[in-house]
């Protein structure tokens, strides 16, 4: 559909010495040629995984694909468990395979649950993957069938990027090698989590634990997208998160606007107030001392991101944009605080329209936390400033008492599941070797990202382990993760099981 | 539920002479006897109209609710027809009875179309009147077996108050007056819409091709709720209206919003700007120039609006509000402009919340335009302001140039069916006549308001027939209309008859 950038030739980078050591032999010929002879094979286990339901806050499904992965590990020789925080909570799948000779343990993470489907606008059935023709297209295709399958191929299903992919592919190396004959240079860990779409409220307790259990010597952080750039690209770490509903409050009951619009506090007015005290147009947050707490970018931090290839006219093109807002550099703007406003709803819409002041409106909002702050700082900043402009905070539906006291109320109630940033160094010695590795299997340097734009569970799963993470994503960018229509690029599949079985094979520090 | 404010004793305001002249004789003693013996009647006639599903935008059902007033009205000595702008328009219903000897003729209008249902927290269902006892409580009750209608009962259904009870009550002041054998001093005229709740896009067209049929010497209008006291209240026009929906596009497709929300413009933060450009949170309008044209208020109006009794506190205790916007007074707000911002969405809620930048938002507001306000001007004023922001407007979903051409892009859709205001004079000899005969029923003087803050297409009509216009509503003020859970207090619908009653049997000018 649209053309990414400039490649930079493999050949030339592996001449100027870009790419690694050259003693650790990779894989990439053979597991190539394993895959191109086994994709409908690979297809059909991946389908399989994907049919299975796993919103996450639906635990009997997602114990179903906790069940599913033991027994497919198993097979595979692994020893498996199901670790829980406690019982009633989702089960995280920790599977385990010792390499002999091997000196090095590599714990390698997904989450296996995904997120809501509700969402409207989805072509096809969210958990009936189907395999469409490249985008703009989409139109579906018999893949089974098929005399061969493009790699521009998508297939569409929850979870099929975020994150059930980056399993496929971990698995699918381990069998590529193993057809091959290659034996694994390091021991293996799994960690499959299983409550990563909402917020992972267990995970850390899961994790202390089992902490001996589950402990490496790296932790390879297998979800988010990859570079818009269609590059291998490696990150340290990922924004926390700290989101809240706002609901402000109007009349008891709906009343006319003609006869009380110039009269009665109107709900869908406040709230678009609320909103705008609190960020810009252009995406400055407007909540005082809100940037104080960051962390300074590094010199390091600041070259990775200088090398990062420019993707902003290609992503303005793909994604219908006049303009952007922020830095004009998307990573840029991993490195500050982000308040996005993720929806905002009042009133009736269509076929209810009424002219009516609604009696009540709300907005959900999400602050993306870079190093330094906290949700708690953060959650009493946003409070203070808000109650400066004259709101009362409320934590449930206020009763008349509370109403009739209080010219201006708002209920915030902050999400469970927030997180500060996870860090991890950029250049350890683990990462090193696995930037070399990723180079090596891919022909060029790989790219390294501070930090992802997303959040996830990490930081208390890293600071806990003492080990240094990198984050090895293998799902396009343009996946619509967390949105209608999911869907994995085939090719990026494909790519994911090279590099993990460069990880497995020929990882070295 | 609540007490509102003091009533003028009408003994009192009798002994005052201030209720008109005492020439006239009041039906109001033998309207109610005949009320209070056949009260069940009445109910089961009411309940029968309000079961007819009669939501403006489908015709049939329209149609049906046409034809039964139609054979209502003939049943009792009505020549009706059903007169029409064009074939396949909603209908309005054209009753005419001559009184021997009468040299006045009074048009009474209302409209039996209704609002959409589909709003949610509907405690009963809209087309299945539902009796319930004296608010908050609203339980279920047994009409037809009771030993007594208790008047602060409500009955629930869809045009309830806005505006079946007003043909309602105007049917049965004609019922009561016959079977007193009291005889109309008036030719009456029922002209009885079908599509108000459109925004009447072909009434005026309706009346222009059917002037002389329809034109009489004073029209009563009967929609719209009476004043919040309580108390009786005649007006002498309405707040016209200009409404339009405002869609802002973001991305294409949604976008995670931990990796694009420092770079991708938020549709959920432009619709929330867009609306806080337009007004601020005390209803003040910031669109340049709107003010204006507005028409310097009388010193007739003046008067009237002081004299009305204050309700505003009693009415912040019932909706339970901590403040009111704009001036103190209620009324007084109805003669400047307002702009309510009917509805504001945009992102995924709910279930299907996601962490993602929504492709679009959008907002509902309308305009409610007092004397010397055209919605062509308040288009020019609020289009021009939108452009000098920097959006460009656009009609239909932009295509993708249109898209990288604009940083910022807007869809404005003016509503069908807007309107000026109505005016109509505060002191005609009609207009005096209609005051006397219903401070003669009430016992006190009617209260006298200069404009309903409502809008109706009556200002076409008003404009063509040249005849005095009176508003006389029957509905509580609290009846919900627009909204879910419509009701008329069935007090409001007794006191409706004698109201009614008297100006059928005692108007005179």
């Amino acid at each position: 559909m649209i053309s990414w950038g400039t490649r930079v030739a493999g050949a030339l980078a592996l001449a100027l010495g870009m790419v690694g050591s050259s003693d650790a032999a990779s894989p990439k010929a053979s597991v190539q040629a394993w895959r191109k002879a086994h994709e409908k094979e690979i297809l059909t286990d991946f389908t399989t995984l994907l049919s299975m339901p796993n919103v996450a806050t639906t635990l009997s499904d997602v114990d179903k694909n906790a069940a599913y992965l033991c027994d497919l590990l198993e097979k595979r020789g692994f020893k498996t468990q199901l670790l829980r925080a406690e019982p009633g909570t989702p089960a995280s799948v920790f599977a385990e395979l010792q390499s002999p000779g091997a000196t090095r343990t590599v714990v390698f993470y997904a989450h296996y649950d995904g997120q809501p489907i509700s969402q409207k606008g989805w072509i096809s059935t969210p958990f009936t993957p189907s395999m469409r023709t490249a985008l703009p297209e989409a139109k579906p295709v018999e893949w089974a069938s098929a005399a061969a399958i493009d790699p521009n191929w998508r297939l569409f299903a929850r979870s099929a990027g975020d994150d059930k992919g980056s399993i496929q592919a971990v698995i699918s190396a381990f069998d590529a090698l193993k057809a091959s004959g290659i034996k694994p240079t390091v021991n293996i860990k799994l960690l499959y989590e299983g409550e990563e779409e909402q917020g992972s409220p267990h995970f850390a307790r899961l994790v202390a634990k089992n902490l001996e259990t589950v402990r490496g010597d790296l932790l390879i952080m297998g979800d988010g997208p990859m570079h818009q750039s269609g590059k291998q690209e490696i990150n340290f770490g990922n924004r926390g998160i700290a989101g809240f509903k706002a609901t402000v409050f109007g009349p008891l009951k709906p009343l006319h606007d003609g006869h009380y619009g110039s009269w009665a506090p109107s709900p869908t007015v406040m709230i678009a107030s609320l909103v705008m005290s609190l960020r810009d147009e252009n995406g400055h947050i407007l909540v005082p001392g809100i940037y104080d707490d960051v962390a300074p970018v590094s010199p390091a931090d600041r070259s990775a991101l200088a090398a990062l290839p420019g993707v902003e006219t290609d992503l303005k093109t793909a994604m219908g944009l006049g303009r952007n807002i922020g830095p004009p550099r998307l990573a840029d703007g991993y490195m500050s605080p982000t308040l996005n406003v993720r929806a905002i709803h009042g009133g009736d819409d269509g076929p209810s329209a009424a002219n009516a002041i609604a009696t009540e409106a709300n907005a959900s909002l999400d602050f993306r936390l870079v190093p330094g702050e906290t949700p708690k700082h953060v959650h009493e900043l946003t409070e203070a400033f808000l109650i400066k402009q004259g709101w009362f905070i409320v934590r449930d539906t206020p009763d008349l008492t509370t109403r009739l006291g209080h010219p201006k109320i708002v209920r915030i109630n902050w999400d469970a599941g927030e997180s500060i940033a996870t860090e991890s160094p950029i250049d350890s010695p683990a990462a090193k070797a696995v930037a070399a590795s990723i180079s090596r299997t891919a022909g060029y340097p790989v790219l390294k990202l501070p930090f992802m734009g997303g959040s996830s569970g990490m930081a208390e799963i890293v600071n806990q382990m003492k080990v240094p993470m990198v984050g090895v994503a293998i799902a396009n960018y343009d996946d619509n993760q967390h949105a209608q229509n999911e869907n994995l690029r085939i090719g990026n599949l494909w790519d994911g099981i090279e590099v993990y079985a460069g990880l497995l094979a020929d990882l070295t520090w």
